[in-house]
């Protein structure tokens, strides 16, 4: 198996994170997108048309979308390491979970991610004002989460899933800025995210960022 | 089975347009959004706490986010009407372009249908700068989709699937405004347009639409 990503990218960490769980041993084959930007150029953009780390190979199968790449790798994979997928109505509330860290939780992180983590690295300004809207929206989805964590001891269900898996690379992140308070000042946000971010698995990943 | 949600939302149009083509009946609790708000209150905020239709009931079960509804009634009702998932590698192909329709087709397809096709409707103005920039964006993932339809003859594979589906609401909206013409221009993208717009199911939707 090879992962054409970077141990920098939050979307190559997901998939990183869901081959740690599943004690499968990979290939990162690196892709220079700061320098030379080779994610928007041959080879890679054969491998995923939209030039977007990260990209999979299994055997002859390739494979892009992080999130599609972990589903596959959860299912392909069952009986390896975490079990991270499940059948029926236990998966639909995965799914629907699944969907949310997508689309409620994903892109106002993400803008977040870029302004207090990226931005100031690469010598950029941070937007105030996009932080204010973006830290107040953070705040509805955690608030949700809050309730939500009341019900189960994860957010799909009671078992650790590729939700929360999901969730990590951002949350990772984030941990290092000022909407850390954010996290911390909802107990059972706090909770799991204390819970989540201490798996072996991710501080597998972690360390790949250390030692690059 | 119970949708609730409201026949002008695309989301909820995304869940009819399964349960027509599984030949499923269902019963339509309808939300009133713009009259009063209901989408953000009691009782539907117990169904959904992102206060966002459809949500959607099955005996016990209480599913939102339209994807994962439809993923659900894919898996849940697989031996009943059109096949929309599939196993194993295939399934792999179509999570990958489900993926791409949410993330790259999805949000730049919905910024359109607000500027182009509500905000008209309802007395707002449009920012043509915003449109200029979306249809831009929109015009690259139309490229991309117009080779890839000359290797399979859907987007997920050579069989309809949920990838397709989940294509229709915002392509039936931009139908009507000045963005038709990128679909239009692509041989391929405008053949699989008119393929999956002429589907029975997708009809009724459409019907659903014209008689409220």
């Amino acid at each position: 198996m090879k992962v054409h990503g970077a141990v920098y990218s939050t979307a190559s960490q997901r998939v990183f994170a869901c081959l740690y769980e599943k004690q499968l041993e990979f290939e990162l084959v690196p892709i220079d997108m700061i320098g030379a930007g080779a994610h928007k150029k041959e080879p890679f953009i054969s491998l995923n048309p939209f030039g977007q780390v990260p990209a999979f190979e299994d055997g002859d199968l390739t494979l892009f979308e992080s999130r599609a790449i972990n589903l596959y790798i959860a299912h392909a994979y069952a009986d390896k390491g975490t079990q991270l997928v499940y059948d029926g109505k236990k998966m639909a509330t995965v799914s629907v979970w699944m969907e949310v860290e997508a689309h409620q939780f994903g892109p106002v992180a993400l803008k977040l991610v870029w302004e207090l983590v990226l931005n100031p690295t690469l010598g950029m300004t941070t937007d105030a004002a996009v932080v204010q809207e973006a830290a107040a929206k953070l705040g509805q989805v955690l608030d949700i989460y809050e309730a939500r964590l009341g019900q189960s001891k994860y957010l799909g269900g009671d078992d650790f899933t590729l939700v929360d898996l999901h969730h990590l690379p951002f949350i990772q992140s984030l941990m290092g800025s000022q909407v850390k308070k954010l996290f911390d000042s909802r107990p059972r946000v706090s909770a799991w995210c204390t819970q989540i971010l201490a798996r072996p698995a991710w501080l597998k990943v972690v360390a790949m960022q250390v030692n690059n």
